[in-house]
């Protein structure tokens, strides 16, 4: 017999994998200057100081380390990852926290847990565009609230959950993927008594949190949530390093958390233990505080050397100014379209995210995305000098 | 508001996570001597070789092995995975092999990929138990399939083909969980004949192949199959280590393959790249075939002395004679109860896994499944002199 796509799951057959995985496979071209990635900086990353703690948590749990462990996790490093997220208000111990592989993994859980075919999910729009797939292979239908400036509106958003009955809400608070917009304090509050007065469990996404560079850390939107309705997803990819894959979900929500412990049963037993191991020893010999200034510093000037580079930008360009993370977004003037201008970006050897990618609903034709953290700061002039060029021809 | 039940995903409800996981919070008991787990044995696990590896793949590939890396895996672990799993006549190569979080997560990311609420799996009764709950989490219906000592009985597997219509079949071929059975070599031929023939994807999980202790190795069911019907599901779990969580599926169908991926794109990314790259070197350095040898020599020994310890077991008592693997799996005589008899075993400081909890349908209370693994000879003849102490006194 032949296998045809009518085989597979009704919802997996109309997903076909990530747009943007595609604009990737362009990035190899000799001479290409890529804004298009949303990777840590090569030399954000320290092989040798995780080879030697690799050696030493080997050394100090022995064969522990390689046996099956509990699906909730490694005691110390829930532990020290608890202590880690809390330094900013995270709510919730050892006990609350599930090490996951990445943050991905987190929300696939809570999904799983909870999303029955069909069921409403709020998210901003645009969003990241790896939870917008995870929400489609579960079927979810995906309802865009309003932004601005100081992210998710609250009452819109309150007219949505009125009228709309989500299950689930989706942000990502700090230095948003892909806008860099922080959402503000006050709403983070009223975002928290919303869930708590509507019964919606929020996923808080928040994995730039600690790459600030300008203004004030924020509290989470956990910090103001007294019933346990937030669940806090952070991932230690940014920090130190993507190719571990190893995040945490503060779930304070027992029935809630036991629940995503049995998916991650099934899903893969438990996060290795290898690589908990490695990172409890890195928060517990005190190197992230050092870590996370030393390549703040650098991100800083990058993001400041992109931020000067719009000037070469048509003449009514818009563009936001996150005070961290990883992206910048533009919007260009009226009549400009960033999927239409991206072969001739190729063809001068830049590249960007087209931003339509990232609206559940598509469109938004202007805006596009921009990495900042994968190119010295010549570079990044550069590569703005070359794309401003090829909008403004573009725009004639 | 109140969290509650109700929230959660309707199939999610009734899933309370694993019986057995509470059997073995009963293990911790000091002077336990127990026959309930599936783990390695301690010898088997070598974390001098692994920090060493550990170290020359971090100096060796850098910051590659921190940074993302592709869904589809790390290129030098697939393809010496590849060439360990071709060693017994797997089909297909790297380009086929995808990496994943042991062999939980290839089957989780087949039923991903076909399952839609209601679908009908066959599989094997007793079965493994995490499959059990994975299928359970997708919704799916599953329909036991007559076995016998020599494994899946083909004529009524094609029965309930023809009635059921599945589009998955589950089997363990090898030194099955929990009965210790392999499956015919001919009755391999067979089903990769008739997943050819009406269309079924069958799922090969062979996690223990290599662990084997007398007879001939028998060519996976996949090797029959000439389409491309039959996902390989492999891990080096049982080999190197379960705490790293790596295991291997291959997929020779490209469409199903790339459907495995977005997949995993949601869940996780991808595996984690030090994980793939110090297993990647473990087979290049050509420590597997040695390590194999010396764990077996042991596990035999182990196997032998719970084989013999039998003769304190109640007369009538009927168990599987496994050629490798970590369980064997008996029945007691008519009349007694395996699951009655658990907290007396334990009273006397031996334990062991009610077989019921094994079978989708439950019932079969008389069943046991003994592992051998994680205990060293003299304990075993201790541990079956008790256990067997303990059975005569229930047979009374």
């Amino acid at each position: 017999m032949q296998f045809t796509e009518e085989m597979f799951a009704r919802h997996m057959r109309p997903i076909t994998g990530s747009a943007i995985r595609e604009v990737f496979k362009l990035l190899g071209k000799p001479g290409m200057i890529s804004f298009a990635g949303g990777n840590p900086s090569n030399t954000a990353l320290e092989p040798d100081v995780i080879a030697r703690l690799s050696g030493e948590v080997l050394e100090k749990y022995g064969t522990t380390l390689l046996q099956y462990g509990a699906t909730d996790g490694f005691m110390p490093f829930r532990e020290s990852a608890a202590a880690f997220l809390n330094t900013e208000g995270v709510l919730g111990g050892a006990e609350s926290l599930l090490p996951v592989q990445g943050g991905s993994q987190a929300f696939d859980l809570l999904l799983k847990a909870l999303i029955d075919p069909g069921d409403v999910v709020l998210c901003e729009s645009p969003t990241f565009l790896g939870a917008i797939q995870a929400m489609r292979e579960y079927n979810a239908k995906l309802v865009a609230m309003l932004t601005d400036e100081g992210g998710v509106i609250v009452e819109a958003a309150e007219e949505l959950i009125k009228k709309h009955h989500p299950k689930l809400m989706y942000v990502i608070p700090t230095f948003q993927n892909p806008t860099g917009i922080t959402l503000a304090c006050e709403r983070r509050k009223a975002l928290a008594a919303l869930a708590s007065k509507y019964g919606v469990v929020i996923a808080e996404d928040d994995p730039y949190r600690d790459l600030r560079y300008s203004g004030e850390a924020l509290p989470p939107i956990q910090s103001f949530d007294e019933e346990g309705w937030v669940v806090y997803m952070s991932s230690f990819s940014k920090y130190i390093s993507p190719g571990m894959r190893l995040g945490a979900a503060m779930v304070r929500n027992p029935m809630l958390l036991r629940k995503m412990v049995i998916g991650k049963q099934s899903a893969d037993v438990h996060s290795p233990l290898l690589t908990q191991a490695i990172v409890d020893a890195y928060l517990r010999q005190g190197l992230m505080p050092g870590h996370i200034e030393r390549i703040c510093g650098g991100y800083a000037k990058q993001l400041n050397a992109m931020l000067e580079g719009f000037r070469h930008f048509p003449e009514g360009t818009v563009h936001t100014v996150p005070q961290g993370g990883l992206f910048v977004w533009a919007e260009l003037p009226q009549g400009m379209d960033a999927l239409e201008a991206f072969p001739k970006a190729v063809d001068a050897n830049v590249a960007y995210v087209a931003g339509t990618y990232f609206y559940p609903d598509g469109g938004h034709e202007r805006t596009m995305r921009l990495n900042f953290s994968m190119c010295e700061v010549p570079v990044i002039e550069e590569g703005m000098q070359r794309l401003g060029a090829v909008l403004r021809e573009a725009a004639k």
